[in-house]
């Protein structure tokens, strides 16, 4: 492996003294890295959706004020794009702001899977699933690095709830471990090669993220290849001995003087190898040269000031916006609305709109679409009515009903901009149900009173409750969380001047019960179960056979679009198949220009294993004028159908038939097509452990145990003589169970050198 | 506390030899202990509903053959009763056969949990819910042991499932453990005092049953005072010196010279620390002679012959049986039939009735009553006609549905037999799905387009699907495997000689998607993860607000039972409240006598720990005459409001407000009381791991932090003058969970003297 940023390996050591290494893996203060002969400072700062620089006073927490920068979609809006170079753009933005700030590394993406509904920081977060996740991810860190910043992925790994955050274990078996809430991060690394990856608050199997050796260590490193830097996020670090010796590289934020002491005391006892206080060291080092590389890279080494174009960058904040509306329901297409048409807007939301959540992610924008002010400019001033309908204290309510109800009374249509307030959604807190607020319901119910023609737009960066608004609302848009450009892409999206092409990154339930991990959310004695294991999201409503609400995927459009064909071609990587691109013909058959979402999922309806009936594995996007026919190509990676066998250690491909099925949701299947893949051969082990079945199904160790038998089975006959017939199960089902070694010594009465010898040949067999 | 046998302690250290005594700790043969000097040899034998005595050729597995003994209902079928006085009565009567056979100890009962409906043992097995199996199993384990026989209580423990049943290791977390799973032994060990406990073939958490010193020493000796024989279940030791270690006392079967000698080598090399030796050998010699005075007690010490009334065993089987049949459903009132009535038998079972599982469990009837015959005795002989309707191989399914049709066409009302067939349903193997067979599904439909009068009577041991059932039948009888009396019970129920009475000991979903274990069933890469945690049974259908086909306690009756009131006193025990007598007046409005089994259940709304909404905490049956009005006590135990707390590792009652409602089901809810109980001390500990809220909420904590906070509140105005107001999640969400010691090292960066300081006055506030 090369180095993208083409900095060379960093060895300060015998430059510096231990103290000095020792200090270099702290903070400096509470932005900055500790700065030293030959090793310049870094600062880093809070994002993810934008630039969180604090020039004044500092916080974690999102209290204290920021320097404007433009505030992009948070992730929970972004993913509902889809689009990956949409991502990649924004990434190269926050990378010129950043840049112009002084900062070297931007903290985030945040790239934690969405396990429960209720989770506090969902709305920084992409997806309930990883694929999605991950190649989101991977394409903003691409573009945030490539413009000489560094990323900062985090928050690694299993921080699903924000309930006891800096305590809790997120108690996880091998197999959703893998498959599910590390798989985004495993991307992201080895396909974008993050400088920094952020340790969560949060206890993984029991031991912090911060003081897991194979967590940081023997996974993201050894396995991974991971090269960067492993930063705390801010006051994570409970020991920082053990964190340095697990394989953390800066504690944050500082000065942790008392900290660096002890690194040096325990280096000096012997407690703690001198070795890892160098690699630490040498990681923040190379981050810190690396941050000035890729910033002269990026710039042509020129030094020049950057140049920020805050207009452009806003430009961009609505495209992503515009790309991130999902379009739920349009009965008897009441959207598009005609400019012109009398629409009464209700809804606080729509002279403050929100934008994004609360928390360290929380940014200062440069400016604002007020999507009221963006309705009139294309419905027309005098055709826009307006009523702020909920807000304001408990007195104010029957006032704001009132109006509300009066202009609703006397529109065509209205559009109501419901949604979470700012203290539902932060960082720091779940939520304990995904209901909207009683007041907004109540508001709907009055407006639906008096008007039919009713669209809501949904504001909340994480899943709501439907079942009262689906009988009231003709239309319902979700608004997500859109960043500061919303307000503008909402008003087009209205009035048609574009096609909403968004798709939900997260199931939306008939019910909070029916979440999977209903069970087991939040902590309780400072555990979390991860009790519904691989089942998360849709995985889980699918294997239940849950109705939803909506599914993931879902979303509509102002055309239609037919999937006329699927071919899946093979790519021949040499030994065994590597990828396959699925074609798709997709026609337009509406009548105006859209894009369509074409998802591709796998599923396996004969496998041996526990498996989600439906997985998604690609997708893409491809734009359609109205009547245009167009062959979507979407790659499919092996890497993707694999699953995490435990016993064998190891990703694995099982064998068999595959179906693949072009989908415009995980519930709307449009074409599928099967797929024959070879597996990847399984290291299976024959031994005194395993079961006779296991035994006798393998070849060479039957050959070992038929001989061993001989001499029983001649007797079997005499021994069953006086038995009746089996009453139930098969004796293969009650024999074939048994351990070997167990039958052997057990069962046979074989002595102790004969089942030694039995273990021995079994030892032989080749794997 | 004191022996109920009234064996002297022994200890045969030094009469025996090293060698001696390792040779107490395994079978001299497949049902025999060893016999020694002053040791007599002990039978035991498989059980539970029977007494399966092998006096020919011997197997664990249910294929060799048994000499005839009363065949009572299995576990599944006797817990419908809901009769701890009839399982006492059984008890009594399976003591008197097993003495007469020359057996010590029976092999059961089995009180595993029905974690699952596809379990394949769940037949051997009471109920989903603790406190049923607790109390059922207890008194059958008194009465037996009353009449000198000793009860091995299996499968010790999380013994939930077949697959890969010799390895899988059952993974569950403290509080379902305690409550759900170990909860039953738990009472079964404390009030019964069982002679053994069978260790079951799985592991828990990674660790052998036989080999878990936690499980079978720390908990069962230590908490619960368990003061007998450990014994293994068949096979089930895979490391002999492990599993004595850890406190198994008797592995069977025997002979296993080869363990033997390696328990004494052990002993020798000083591996093994010899106490462990002669603690499992006294606990043998001790359950030999318990036996023996046992059975010279209950005779009266005369020592003759047992004379057993087989007669009057069957009849207590056909009383069992009885009691035992739930009416689920009975539209229109078609049941009772008159006699007389044209009626068409039809089913296989009919005259080959499925009364046991398969499996170690079988045992050979001394007679059987068969359904048709009984019917026929009571509706007439001319009057019931009959068809096999399924069964035969694939070419006799049309003949044979055509002949069913014919006589239901003829006949007034049709009596259908369905269920599961014997190799359905077997130790060694779990069910894939809970359908009927799809022979009987066509059966029921074919019968029902001729025929609108449908009595379905159905036989198996575990849940079936009855989605297809329902529309078609009249109504429906749960026939559950009921013994050799089955056929009597079922006749006189069909014709109103007896009201049924029976409830359901396991809910029926309404698929098997809904079960709280689904996502985790069964073993997968020799793991089961119990992820659905507390939640079994009826608690998950409840947690997920699930509508389930027939709940948890449901039973309908041929007379309608009004509760006109419901009391709750508390009795006074000291210091706290050990128990509640429930009063509940019922009043037999119908117009025939019946029994009403009275459910009370406990919930506490305002619970600050997960709980499942409702909880069974006891219940008791009155019988009433027509237009009698009754009063039923029934006593609640403060340790059934307990849950167990795993930071202070004991049962804790939480205080507050319990609602106790008596109920003729776990959703049929008639009167509800709240009872305000005042809970345990919680031993809670304030050290540097408590968070800021937790350590703020406790009196003396506070004293000692608000001492060290002054000097920074005095500034805190300072430094958060350039903040904003915050955003989303209050400062108290954010810092409150914050760990003590994070806050004063990283935070306010206390040196680690100070914070030593604190964390010593913290340890020194008394609790």
């Amino acid at each position: 492996m090369t180095s993208d940023s083409g900095s060379a390996p960093v060895d300060l050591y015998p430059t510096l003294d231990l103290e000095q290494l020792a200090s270099l893996g702290s903070g400096a203060s509470f932005w900055r890295t500790e700065e030293l002969p030959g090793v310049p400072a870094l600062v880093l700062t809070d994002g993810p959706h934008g630039v969180r620089f604090q020039s004044g006073a500092t916080d974690h927490l999102g209290l204290a004020a920021s320097d404007p920068a433009t505030c992009f979609p948070p992730a929970s809006g972004l993913a509902q794009s889809w689009d990956p170079g949409l991502a990649r753009r924004i990434g190269a933005a926050l990378a010129a702001e950043a840049r112009a700030a002084g900062v070297g590394v931007l903290l985030g993406p945040g790239i934690n899977l969405k396990r429960d509904p209720r989770a506090g920081r969902n709305f920084e977060y992409f997806s309930e699933d990883p694929h999605l996740t991950g190649v989101m991810a991977a394409q903003l860190v691409a573009g945030l690095q490539a413009g000489g910043v560094g990323a900062s992925v985090k928050h690694f790994a299993a921080n699903n709830s924000e309930h006891d955050r800096m305590r809790a274990s997120s108690d996880v078996d091998p197999r959703p471990l893998r498959e599910l809430y590390l798989r985004a991060f495993e991307r992201v690394v080895r396909d974008s090669r993050p400088w920094t990856v952020m340790t969560a608050y949060n206890k993984i199997n029991g031991v912090y993220a911060s003081e897991n050796r194979w967590l940081l260590t023997d996974l993201l490193r050894d396995e991974w290849g991971f090269d960067g830097a492993v930063i705390s996020d801010w006051g994570a670090v409970a020991d920082r001995v053990a964190s340095v010796r697990a394989g953390l590289d800066l504690q944050m934020p500082g000065p942790a003087d008392l900290d660096d002491a002890d690194v040096v005391r325990a280096a000096r006892r012997g407690d703690l190898d001198r070795a890892h206080v160098r690699r630490a060291a040498n990681a923040v080092a190379r981050l810190t040269t690396r941050a000035r590389d890729g910033r002269h890279a990026s710039q042509g080494r020129g030094g020049q000031p950057v140049e920020v174009d805050l207009d452009a960058h806003h430009e961009l904040a609505r495209e992503a916006a515009e790309a991130s509306i999902v379009l739920l329901a349009n009965d008897g297409d009441l959207l598009p609305l005609s400019p012109g048409t009398g629409v009464a807007v209700i809804g606080a939301f729509a002279r403050e709109p929100r934008i994004q959540g609360g928390g360290s992610s929380h940014v200062s924008p440069t400016r604002v679409d007020v999507p009221l002010t963006e309705i009139r400019r294309i419905g027309g001033d005098d055709r826009v009515t307006y009523a702020a309908g909920f807000g304001g204290d408990d007195d104010d309510a029957g006032r704001l009903l009132a109006e509300a109800v009066a202009v609703a009374s006397e529109a065509e249509a209205a559009v109501l901009m419901l949604g979470l307030t700012d203290d539902q959604e932060s960082e720091g807190v779940d939520r304990q149900h995904i209901e909207l607020p009683g007041d907004q319901l109540r508001l709907l119910e009055a407006v639906a009173a008096v008007q039919d023609r009713i669209v809501v737009i949904l504001s909340s960066g994480s899943v709501l409750d439907l079942t009262p608004v689906v009988p009231h609302a003709t239309a319902i848009l979700s608004g997500a969380l859109l960043g500061q450009g919303g307000g503008r892409a909402l008003a087009r999206v209205l009035y048609g001047q574009a096609t909403p092409s968004g798709r939900l990154a997260e199931t939306i339930p008939l019910r909070i019960e029916d979440a999977p991990s209903w069970d087991n959310f939040p902590a309780e004695d400072s555990h979390v179960r991860y009790g519904e294991g691989i089942f998360v999201g849709y995985r889980g409503y699918d294997h239940r056979r849950r109705e939803v609400r909506f599914p993931f995927g879902h979303g509509l459009s102002y055309t239609r679009f037919d999937y006329r064909s699927l071919t899946v071609v093979a790519r021949d990587g040499g030994q065994r198949v590597e990828e396959w691109t699925a074609r798709v013909k997709v026609h337009n058959t509406g009548r105006v220009r859209g894009r369509e979402i074409v998802q591709i999922y796998s599923s396996l309806p004969a496998s041996v294993r526990r498996r989600a009936p439906r997985e998604l594995v690609g997708f893409g996007h491809i734009d359609l004028d109205p009547g245009q026919i167009g062959v979507l190509e979407v790659v499919v990676e092996r890497r993707d159908l694999a699953y995490w066998d435990e016993p064998a250690g190891r990703w694995l491909v099982e064998g068999g038939e595959y179906v693949f099925a072009a989908a415009a949701s995980s519930r709307a299947i449009r074409i599928e097509v099967t797929v024959v893949v070879d597996g990847d051969p399984r290291p299976v082990r024959i031994d005194l452990e395993s079961t006779i079945s296991e035994a006798m199904a393998d070849p060479d160790a039957r050959l070992v145990l038929d001989e061993v038998f001989r001499p029983f089975a001649a007797n079997a006959g005499g021994a069953s003589g006086g038995a009746s017939a089996p009453v139930g199960a098969s004796i293969e089902d009650l024999v074939g169970s048994i351990p070997v070694g167990r039958m052997l010594s057990g069962f046979l009465g074989l002595d102790r050198e004969a089942v030694a010898r039995v273990a021995e040949q079994l030892s032989r067999i080749p794997r």
